[in-house]
Parts: structure tokens; C-alpha cells; sequence
């Protein structure tokens, strides 16, 4: 029988979708493995004496309490991974809440107002390509009409996947409803940068000290599309001077693309990241001079009037390699409620640090729909995340279940 | 009815396997194209009085006399394409062909030795991944039992591609029959550098000038990988000074291949070309930091030292990066039978240029077999190749007829 403890829980998920060779993960919605890991969530929520309830995108809540007659707060995350993902972006976060629950429960804490957990389905959008998904559709953010058709990378839309899963797609879509019950939504997350570790250590006898951070906003973050052109030819027989290349203007932009972040980029107060992850090259052949490449960039930071500054210098670097440039995507900064924030740094302790975050979360998605949202991060000593070595220590993952006890104990009096 | 002369067997190839978007041609072995042309050219050989014979590869053969009795002189080339190529790569050396028999056999030339013309399949390995395909596998170079289990990117075999096109997959191999015929082998071609262009312009009364160029030799080639390391991170959350990202490497890596193959090239003369043309990025997520790139080098040169000296100092390089260097091909100067290549020089003038090439063409397949082999050069007046835009001026098409009439005049008296 699985011991609740963080431990028990952590050594239940630990071989769900993990990959014997690389260690990491590979949980994408509505896969096998996501079954596995949705019937593990009924069961742990079976175990505190709550019931599970989906909203209309699948989404997973267990409440204690009546949140129809008094909206609540939740916490929760979610367990989907990107490909060959970490065992901590995500499951943190679920794991913590239902100890945080327990903790509460066995301690004989009789809350005000329900108290809800949640696991938020296809957070990472590994499979269909749309991040948070799962809560996207529940506040409209995401149609139902263009969720069921998207496509994974075998072809299989939304639909068929739900429908392989036993679901009906019509069912599909915004939910007002499991919305209304919502107060509020704590989200408890590993930290995916050094930001903590750069921190002076803890101080004795500070509880959480640099283990948590209590998240303040999601940076403003945009996506854009640079195509650059070049001439086909041999690559044989082409002299070098007769050559337009399209690759070797990709590796000189993406040599401007970091040259642009790293000029602006000063330090933790004012970080600005751009970053080429992704390129199609045309043809794509050993001996063929490419004739075009299309370089996506990511582009966040603390500040927008940096990362906007940064995209300009991009774009105007891909113009005079004589490229195209396409803004796909566009997001400000999302801050979390001022308020609720400001609540939950108190009940930590001021001397718990506040941070900005660079990625996306269902937090971030709740908060842009007017829900009081926040997050509470928990210390990556290395920074790493999506990748198997995303790593935080036992110790500093208790101290955020800690935090999330006081923190729920707090706004449910 | 066609007309048999340059521009009406050129109209008749000019639809086949063309793209209506790109004006590019898609011709791959054992396609419904191949299959078209293959019987374009079953057609001309019979106009010309000619039964066509396939070798155990499947290259087609028509000749002109007995070469059981006596050994004869082959030209020819091949119909098949790169994705999205030109129309002269291949086809120009067919047509010629037909053409300069055509022209002999009207002249009421009465040939000393036998004259066959060819259509070499499968050349550009386009398809399944081996160039030069139908020569190496009638000489050995490709054995029977790896040609067959090759496959297309549909992960069709060769074996069911001969299948579907009715034939026996058992009946492919070596072919030293087909091979005792051919005393030697011609094959005109169009040029694919700008090397003819840079030459001084055709002298009056010159009947070649500069508009064909006797080849003589198959520059060295080789073919490298470079395995290039990072870290998979989080591109919205990792510091820039944290990252450890294999595609910016990649991209400095580019840029030095490109400077070490530039800083020795040194004319025409002295050619030396260095090529990234194929690169694949792990995991290759828009907001996710590259763990590993591998990036594939082409490099040839008129000299071995020169292209050896600068492979040298990309592998350095790529050591220097943390990657790992292979060396996948290396394949070294494949000098055209001396001998010959005086002779059709003598034939033509003496104001007609020599020229090595960078590319690989059935007939370095059969030199490298012993079989004494020549190329003639067409003007290409913009050096492009493997490209829609691959051009030559019908005038200088013309030229390269008239100086294989007088080459095989030469050869079969």
C-alpha cells in the first residue's frame, strides 16, 4: 500500500511514462500513460475522502467542501511532461496539494470555505500543440471547435483522441460552471531557472528562507517566425562566392538572436531570453546548398519595453539578411492578483523572495480570465527544467508543501 | 509527332515529373515519372532503329552494332532528378545522345566499332539514398543485397519498388556482361559551377570556345558528421548565462566550416568548397533549448591536400565545440582515363578547356571500374544546378551535339 507521505507518492509516479534510457518523461494527454496517471489522481483523492468531478475539458477536481454554494480555493498543477520531460514540472504541484490536504485533514483544521484540488489536463500541449489546453477551453480562451481539431504528430485530432478515450468531443468546451467555484488558485511549481539558487542561503530558523518563492507575474513572451531565402545549388560544384545560403544566414541570426538578448539581458531584475529552439531547412540534403530556412524565436523577459526592444533589433537583423519576419504570437505580462499576492508573502514571511516567471501556466490562464491566482516556486539548484535532469531536493519540495499548508490555512479561515 | 531534333525531344521531356509551382522536376527511380521517361526513351531508340536491352540494374542500353563481337563505345547519362530539379542534369546527356547517333547515322557514317547509348537509372539516389545507384551496382560497388533493402522515406525497399514496377528483385546484381561491352564511356553533361563562364568569351571561328569543356577528373569528396552536445532546458527560464545550447554551437560551427573551406579556396584552380546542408536539432521545440545538434559536412576540392587540410580544421573545430567528429565518406580524386581525355581534347581543339568537377556522375563509377571514361561539359551561365533555375543556352546545347559527333566519329573509326 502506497505510503501518503511525499516520498510514497513521489515513488508511485516515478516509472509512469518514464523512459529506460534517457530518464525522462513522456506523458502527453490523453495517452496511456495520462490514463494511468488520471486513475492514480481519482484514487489519492479517493484516499482523503474526496470526489472527483471533471469540468468539460477533463479536467480533474476533488473538493472538500460545497464550492457551488461558496467558491473556493484550489490548488493543484498538472501531470502531462514535454517530450522527455522532468519528473518535477507538473507533478510537483499536484503531489503537494494532496499532502497539503491531508495535512490540513488530519490535523483537524475545519476550513471556512472549500478547499479543492486539481489536475489540469494537457498543460504542456506536447501533444496538440497548445499549451494549457486544459484550462484554455474551460475559460474560452481555446474553442472547443479548433481544440477537437487539432492534430498530433501521427495525424490523430483532439477528437479522436478523446473519443478514443472513452469521451464524447462534444462534451467539450467552456465551463463556466467548474469556474464560478473557483475564489481563488494556488499553484505550487519547481523553479525552472537559477533565480533562487543565486539567493544568500537561508537564514537559521527562517522557515522557508530561498526553498520558496512566491510567484509575482508571467513575463510578457512572444513567438515569431524568420524566413530566410537562398538560392538552391550543388553543393559540390558551386563556388563559394557564387553561393547564397540560406543556412549560413540561419547560423548568423541566431548568432544576432542571443547577441540581442545578451546586450539587454542585465541580471535577475532585468532578464531578457530569446532563444532559436526550432529550424526547417530546405531542402534538408548533405549536398545541397539550402535555399531556405525558417528559424523560430522565443522571446520573454522581466520587462516588455526590454523584450520588445530585443524583438526589434531580431527583426531587423532578419531584414538585412534580406529574411521575412512574422509575429505568430504575442503575450504582456500576466501579474497574479496584487492582493492575493501580497496575502500570501505575508503568511510566508517577508523574507521569503518574490519572482517573476518566464513560462506558462494555468495560473497564468486563470489570472487572465479575472481569477485571484498565484504561484509559490520551489528551488531548482540547478535551474534545469524539460529535460531529465529537472531536479528539486526532498527538503526544499517539503518546505513548499509547509508553505502551501500555512498558505491554504490562511485564505480558507 | 515529335520532331527529332534538341527542341522537340526537350518539349517532349519538359512535363514529365514537373512541379507546376516550382518549375522544379521530381523524377525518382522506379516512380511513375521514371517509368514515363524510361519509355520516352524505349521510344527514341526504336525511331533510331535501336532495340533497347536492360542490364541487371535496369539501366537501359541501345546499340548501334554488335558489342559481343567487339566492344563499343557507350554515351549517355540519365533522366531521373534531385527534389525540385533542374532539367539538364541528366536529361542533356541523354538527349545529346540520341541526337549525336541520329546525326551519325544520317551522314551515312559507317561506325568501326560498335555505338550504344544508355540511360543510367537511379543516378542522383534521390530516392533510396545511394547515388549513382544503376553503375555501382552493374560494377559491384553496391552489392544486390544492400541495394535491396534500401528505402525511401515512405520506407518502401528497393525490392518492392522493383516489384512494383514488375520485376523480379532477384534478377538485380553485377552485371560483367554489360560491362564487356563498353570499350569506353562518354557522357556530356551540364556544367555546374560558373567555371565557363569566367572564361573569356568564345573566340570568332571557334567551333566550341568556351561552351564545352572536356572533364578531367572527379574532384576528392568527402562526407563528415558532427555531433554537436547542449543541455535541454526551458527557453523561457533559463538564464542566458546558464544555457549550454547545442544550436547556438551549431550555428558558430556553420560559420567556420564555411571560413576554413574560404580561407583555402583560391580559384578555380585551386577550388576548395565546404558545405552544411543538413541539420538536425533535438528536441526541436520552439521553447525548447537544443541538447543536441548534428550537423553533416560536404567537402570537395580540385587538390586532396587542400580539402584534407580544411576538413582538418572543422573536425578541429568541432572538437573544439565538445562534438564529436565522423567521417562518414571520403572518396579521393577519381582522375578520367588520361589517355582518352587527350584524345577528345586533340578532336576538339586545343582552345577547348579542361575542367575537374565537384559533382559524382556514373562515369567516375565506371572509371573507378577500370572502364575508360570521359565527360564533356556543358556552359552553364549561371552555375546553378539541382535547382529549377538550372540553365543552359540552347546555342551552347547545340555545341555540345556537334562536339559529341565529332568525339564518337573520332572513337568509332
Amino acid at each position: 500500500m502506497t505510503e501518503r507521505t511525499f516520498e510514497g507518492l513521489w515513488a508511485d509516479l516515478a516509472p509512469v511514462g518514464r523512459d529506460k534510457h534517457s530518464g525522462g518523461y513522456r506523458r502527453f494527454a490523453w495517452s496511456r500513460e495520462d490514463s494511468t496517471l488520471r486513475e492514480w489522481f481519482d484514487g489519492e483523492c479517493e484516499a482523503l475522502g474526496l470526489d472527483v468531478v471533471e469540468d468539460r475539458a477533463g479536467n480533474q477536481w476533488a473538493w472538500w467542501g460545497e464550492p457551488d454554494r461558496t467558491p473556493g480555493i484550489a490548488t493543484g498543477s498538472h501531470l502531462d511532461s514535454v517530450p522527455d520531460g522532468g519528473a518535477f514540472d507538473g507533478p510537483l504541484g499536484v503531489v503537494s496539494s494532496l499532502l497539503a490536504v491531508r495535512r490540513l485533514k488530519e490535523s483537524g483544521f475545519a476550513p471556512a470555505r472549500p478547499i479543492g484540488v486539481v489536475n489540469f489536463v494537457d498543460e504542456e500541449g506536447a501533444r496538440f500543440g497548445v499549451a494549457c489546453a486544459g484550462s484554455r477551453l474551460i475559460t474560452g480562451a481555446l474553442t472547443a471547435e479548433r481544440a477537437l481539431g487539432l492534430r498530433d504528430t501521427d495525424g490523430v485530432t483532439m477528437a479522436q483522441a478523446w473519443e478514443r478515450a472513452g469521451r464524447e468531443p462534444s462534451d467539450l468546451g467552456r465551463d463556466d460552471a467548474a469556474l464560478t467555484r473557483l475564489a481563488c488558485f494556488v499553484e505550487v511549481h519547481v523553479e525552472q531557472g537559477r533565480a533562487l539558487v543565486d539567493l544568500p542561503r537561508d537564514a537559521a530558523g527562517d522557515p522557508f528562507g530561498a526553498a520558496v518563492a512566491v510567484g509575482t507575474d508571467i513575463w510578457p513572451h512572444g513567438r515569431f517566425r524568420a524566413d530566410l531565402p537562398g538560392r538552391a545549388d550543388h553543393a559540390g560544384t558551386t563556388a563559394l562566392g557564387d553561393r547564397d545560403d540560406a543556412l549560413v544566414k540561419a547560423a548568423r541570426f541566431i548568432e544576432l538572436v542571443r547577441a540581442a538578448a545578451t546586450s539587454r539581458d542585465d541580471g535577475a531584475a532585468r532578464r531578457v531570453v530569446a532563444t532559436v529552439g526550432k529550424l526547417d531547412v530546405t531542402p534538408g540534403g548533405i549536398n545541397a546548398i539550402a535555399s531556405h530556412v525558417t528559424a523560430w524565436v522565443d522571446a520573454r523577459g522581466v520587462c516588455e519595453d526590454d523584450v520588445r526592444a530585443a524583438i526589434d533589433e531580431i527583426a531587423g537583423r532578419a531584414a538585412e539578411l534580406g529574411g521575412e519576419w512574422r509575429e505568430e504570437s504575442w503575450t504582456p505580462t500576466t501579474p497574479f492578483d496584487a492582493d492575493l499576492v501580497a496575502r500570501v508573502h505575508r503568511t510566508l514571511g517577508e523574507g521569503v523572495p518574490m519572482l517573476g516567471t518566464g513560462a506558462g501556466h494555468d495560473a497564468g490562464i486563470l489570472a487572465n480570465h479575472g481569477i485571484p491566482s498565484v504561484m509559490l516556486f520551489v528551488r531548482n539548484p540547478t535551474g534545469t527544467s524539460h529535460s531529465p535532469e529537472e531536479f528539486a531536493q526532498t527538503d526544499d519540495c517539503l518546505r513548499g508543501v509547509d508553505a502551501l499548508v500555512r498558505v491554504l490555512e490562511d485564505l480558507a479561515s
